[in-house]
């Protein structure tokens, strides 16, 4: 009997040589796990659709889904009605796990695609598209802005270390993102990993959207660099302050200043950059 | 007088504090641009359109244009008849280099957004949706693979360093990523940067298509890790090896496992790990 499919784990086992200048030997290696993940949005008196599949680390699937829709603007805290993997029998056991629907409880508030479409589908009128471009590119999803206590600068040079030793995928891989959330007195709400940082960063609003918890807190941690898409996540969920291991890029410093984002890079137990006011 | 407006570089200065448990420093500090660049396309009796929207550092924009239309299957060497900005004058001075249209000879072999359509816009057949995905990921153009010498594994842990040798952005800023491409004797050809790792590749397999070299070669090498995204580009340029300084991830291991490409993971010049024989 062949029995349920297995989840697919976090971890793949890979047969691999390790080569120095002396000696080659063959041993086991583990590899994290890339895999599609489609995201399906369902709402009373619509069919689900297909509104994006990424590339990502199978695990928190349904958080992974839920905050991807909250920092697109297609969800709110408290609309989601049900999270479940597809149960379509007609799936082959290897994409049993990799389909989940988000039934929400009214019509998404935008149009589900209107972001990406907006990147990706052109019209012929050269002379808006450019324009058209960076205002879609700025043109994301507010929330309101952290109003809460900021996070205090000697706790931000803690964090690093404290995201680090949750990290039990990066332990065995090498090979992944972490992210977490932080109160303003340094508590580590949660913590996720993804090989997409933008996955992991998803997979950590997700889990707050999901237990019924505010995305909006004082601190969102990355293990990476603070490209824009992460400032944007940041911003679209009421976060105060973005802290990362490496260097953000100058979009995100741009829209920092105009929202309000505070955002501190190279950061570690010994130091930090202040890029905001 | 307003002149010509000013081309972006691919650095900006920002003002930053630095923080240390004892001391906080005001000082001038740089950090990689990040703008959208649209990619349009034009052939003879079509009118152009936008096909691709991607946040990247400004520089090397022609050939970033051209090597992502490469592994997109939507161009193939020899094809591009040209490539320049657009100049349209409604175009704010902003704008007016994050906009570049590449003209074909020929129509271009596939439906432009094909790829990207299939994974964002969903049918409600939810029986076949999930299949879809992963069909769609892999569904990609393949080059023919490559037949020439491979990279000798001891050649292959100096390419780290001899890329790192390459890189004035990274220098200035520690936030952008590298890539080059390596001839089977070990002679660096093109080395690129950006701050997506997709774009630096793009920018590589682009300067050689516009200089009307082949972009199949002996050797990718990336500063950062070997995501799927790579390994697919390094097949659908026809690309030997790929050789990471992180770590691959499982789907890179498998489409490397059935397309030929070698891959080479966590390389340094005292070792590397092969995950293909």
């Amino acid at each position: 009997m062949t029995g349920r499919p297995r989840r697919p784990g976090p971890t793949v086992r890979v047969r691999v040589r390790e080569l120095t200048a002396d000696a080659e030997r063959s041993r086991e290696d583990r590899v994290a796990t890339e895999e599609p993940l489609e995201i399906r949005l369902a709402w009373p008196g619509a069919e689900s659709r297909r509104v994006w599949v990424t590339m990502r680390t199978p695990g928190n699937d349904f958080e992974l889904s839920a905050g991807w829709l909250l920092h697109e603007g297609l969800t709110v805290p408290d609309s989601i009605r049900g999270v479940a993997y597809c149960t379509d029998v007609t799936l082959t056991p290897e994409q049993e796990f990799n389909v989940v629907t988000v039934t929400l409880g009214e019509p998404p508030a935008a149009d589900p695609g209107h972001r990406h479409t907006a990147l990706t589908t052109g019209s012929s009128a050269c002379g808006v598209c450019g324009k058209d471009s960076l205002d879609a590119v700025m043109d994301m999803p507010r929330a309101e802005p952290w109003s809460g206590d900021p996070i205090p600068e000697d706790v931000v040079r803690s964090l690093p270390d404290l995201l680090r030793e949750s990290q039990p995928v990066f332990d065995r891989t090498g090979g992944v993102h972490g992210a977490a959330l932080v109160t303003a007195a340094g508590e580590v709400l949660v913590v996720r990993e993804d090989i997409g940082r933008h996955n992991a960063v998803d997979k950590v609003t997700g889990a707050r959207l999901l237990a019924g918890d505010s995305p909006a807190e004082a601190c969102l941690v990355v293990s990476g660099r603070a490209g824009f898409e992460l400032a944007q996540k940041a911003v679209s969920a009421g976060i105060g302050t973005l802290v990362s291991v490496g260097a953000p890029s100058s979009l995100t410093v741009r829209l920092a200043q105009e929202s309000g984002l505070r955002v501190y890079g190279f950061t570690s137990a010994k130091r930090c950059v202040a890029y905001t006011t």
